[in-house]
């Protein structure tokens, strides 16, 4: 494991297995919504499982037609910055503001334990992420947002009460990104939002 | 939710969630072994994770070409049916010989959930998986295998110690899944292997 990059496959595959070993830690990162059944928080391994599973059954809503199967390789990636830059909770706009250069060193670190080539892949599949620029990575924010809406749902708003988010800052934070991706599935977190003020689980 | 099946697109949407939520079961579904820093044992969400991201990253040592994005989705679903099956110990020979019955069940009901046409195509998926007779499946297969041997061998043979399992086990039941698909990755396992045993974390 201490040899550089690129001399050979024995290398290669060190390069990759050191890669595969270190993203296990995705799997310590919390987030601050909870599982549907509201046993524990979820991490952020299972969040990217679960959003790649939504890509799968839900891309026929994605305003234009997707290439499913970058969508899911782009929420498998997407949050694996995380492990060293941590869970940055959307209504916190303090911590917002400094996550992006600390997600930026993240990604140069933790995809450049990679082999050159796969390096490259995946940061560029974290950076389309990110800027939003394609069908596939508004739609893939699209569903981000959506399953801690989902969460906070099926929970009595376990997330947003304790930390005091209201109505208007849940649609003012959702509603551009989800819609940008899905006219359809933004429809579907309106009732939800809805239907979650209406039960006191969501302050209006 | 209480409606049937393919009545036009609310329905249908109606199922997909049903289907989302369902499945977010799978992060109860814990496995005999442990994280790579052993501090609890893996869920299977995590690990259909970590899987495909494994995929993503060594598809190349496959032995036949593979189309990695089938190989993904492959390994995101594999274990969906042990949210009624249960997770069987790879050891457990008495436990293996009831699952099949059981896990072609629990693939008709959570499956099922789903509209026809993906409830069709994720079966089938599923289906090729345990077939092993593609090279994708074949390749999916080993790496489903050679995960846990990794955290085995990163945690001092936890699981291979709590269940007395001993090298000749884990070379007869590993070796030909692994190597069907990859004979490079069965060279890295059986470095793994000889490395244990001579640490005293597998028995001989």
């Amino acid at each position: 494991m201490d040899n550089p990059k690129g001399r050979g496959m024995e290398n290669r595959l060190d390069l990759q297995l050191r890669f595969i070993i270190e993203i296990d830690r995705l799997k310590h990162i919390m987030r601050r919504t909870r599982l549907f059944d509201n046993s524990r928080h979820e991490n952020d391994a299972e969040h990217g499982w679960h959003l790649a599973m939504m890509a799968m059954a839900l891309a026929e809503y994605s305003n234009k037609p997707v290439d499913v199967n970058k969508v899911v390789r782009m929420v498998l990636v997407h949050d694996i910055v995380e492990i060293d830059a941590g869970d940055t909770f959307l209504y916190d706009e303090a911590a917002g503001l400094l996550k992006e250069e600390a997600e930026r060193k993240a990604a140069e670190r933790i995809f450049g334990l990679l082999p050159d080539d796969q390096a490259r892949e995946l940061k560029s599949l974290w950076e389309e992420f990110e800027a939003r620029d394609s069908a596939e990575a508004r739609f893939a924010a699209a569903i981000d947002r959506l399953e801690p809406m989902m969460q906070n749902a099926l929970t009595a708003g376990h997330a947003w009460k304790q930390h005091n988010v209201r109505r208007s800052q849940v649609v003012q934070k959702n509603r551009p990104i989800v819609e940008a991706g899905s006219r359809e599935l933004w429809r579907f977190a309106e009732s939800l939002i809805a239907r979650a003020v209406e039960m006191g689980h969501l302050a209006d």
